[in-house]
């Protein structure tokens, strides 16, 4: 089993309107929901791919709740497990409002809850029961209010102890702070891994990440696609096609491909060829943060892997 | 005890952003939710007046669960009573958007439930109990898909075969529609009034508008204050100050002036005054769609109301 943490649970939502014009009134053509925040959106790709995973988090007010029993009816739900813990705080929606004219989108990002020690300390129990059953973990996404700032070290200590698998996608101090307590694998971008190193160079900012705590890099390069440094070598692929349409969630994507690769033991070129493949897959989604699971079949054989030269 | 009808309940949001940039991620700086719709902004004004009100109308879904809540949490609450009835489509939304800087609202406006013929049935049923002990009624805004175009029309004859004062604040057909059934009174904009009756003039064309089966007009003139023509005469009146402020809520406001007026048994020119005071009061409120108490109780006694001369 997999276990996804997502600290800061959001509910997304989805405004298309015919053209975006500020100070104006805008009729919405249609509104779509879905749960959001980084550790649901690997979740829901996991569970696509077939394997079973466990979300956990926060969850609160009618948005905590919205999010729930939409978990519960997606198409893959007998493969994903609820382990939200339930707060007082709401959890936040997150607008994105699409312009149907240019396919741009502008975002509004509700503030988030803030969490209670005790609410904290009923996740890190909930989570321990999790790991004696768990192959690998996911950690994802920015940190609440109120939950300390060493949250992320504390998860992966407690994974790294139960013998799982652990990948920290988080950026600022989040990942800083997590570095310390050394995750097998982070997947930053070029300009989070810029931030934490002070490298443009995302070889060399991968390398001074590695020194700094993770065990492995999986640097994720936008079109160029994606660098991965490990103790036992370093690889690069980028995607077969020319991708065009849109980004969201390929991060998340590639998360679920690293980290399914991870619990079925493949070696790194396969597990760097499924994050490719199933990133470019989601660009090529007509829906946003969703996967074209025919176009990861046909892309996956086609990804080039090739020793990094660093 | 005064009703008031809102086919088209609405949750509001309100989100504050630094600046709206287009195709840009913005931190939301706070979000307010209330209920809406134009019968529960009048609804919430005429409590705060002391007037006993009962809102109905329809809601569904997570928010209109909310809207029920909120209801239930107003200030004035124990004036305001909640005969809404539950349907299975979904409650919209509408978000606002305030740009900090400038003060400007981009609006966002979920498209409404669909509504059954039963639930309009029940929502009869419903209306016609509560006429009983009914002094007024305000019929507000659109009908959302479902509802039938003649629902103002049959709403307006119920209320007047019960002994009560009618309000109709709709536009389009529903407004042209609803004229057959001779509503007391109609509050249309300029705007609106023109689209009634092809009469860019108001004075010309609140003739007209009684002319097609208003009893009696109140054409609100945005900083002009407000025109009413009525069978036993025209009066206008215009707001003491000059006002600077938001003019989100100052037409429910008046609606609230011109139906507790109603309900009291008032003259045309004390209704008058009150709405047009309500009215400036709620642009001079901090909170969109508030009004300001104490300027309310300032500003009545200094508007001047006028004889129309047409």
């Amino acid at each position: 089993m997999i276990i996804t943490v997502t600290l800061n649970v959001a509910l997304d939502v989805t405004y298309r309107v015919p053209a975006l014009i500020p100070h104006a009134s805008h009729r919405v053509l249609d509104a779509v929901e879905r749960p959001g925040g980084k550790g649901l959106n690997v979740a829901r790709v996991l569970a696509a791919l077939g394997h079973p995973v466990t979300v956990t988090g926060f969850a609160g007010g009618p948005a905590g709740d919205e999010v729930r029993r939409r978990l519960a009816a997606e198409p893959h739900a007998a493969l994903l497990t609820d382990a939200l813990v339930p707060i007082d705080g709401q959890t936040r929606r997150t607008v994105g409002v699409v312009d149907a004219a240019s396919g741009d989108t502008t975002m509004f990002n509700e503030p988030g809850p803030t969490v209670a020690p005790r609410e904290w300390t009923t996740l890190l129990g909930v989570y321990r029961e999790l790991l004696a059953s768990a192959d690998a973990v996911a950690l994802c996404g920015s940190l609440p209010p109120g939950v300390p700032v060493g949250a992320y070290a504390t998860l992966i200590r407690e994974a790294r102890a139960a013998g799982a698998h652990v990948l920290l996608d988080a950026s600022g101090p989040a990942l800083r702070r997590g570095l310390a307590a050394r995750p097998d694998l982070i997947k930053p971008n070029a300009e989070e891994l810029a931030g934490l190193t002070g490298f443009a160079e995302p070889a060399k900012a991968a390398r001074d990440a590695r020194r700094r705590g993770a065990r492995a890099v999986a640097a994720s390069l936008g079109a160029d696609g994606m660098l991965v440094l490990a103790e036992d070598g370093g690889w690069r692929a980028a995607p077969p096609v020319k991708l065009a349409g849109n980004p969201t969630g390929a991060g998340d994507s590639a998360v679920a491909g690293l980290l399914s690769g991870a619990a079925e033991g493949l070696p790194w070129p396969a597990r760097l060829a499924r994050a490719v493949a199933l990133s470019a897959a989601t660009v090529l989604a007509p829906a946003a943060g969703e996967f074209d699971p025919a176009a990861y079949e046909e892309l996956l054989p086609r990804v080039e892997v090739v020793p990094a030269t660093s």
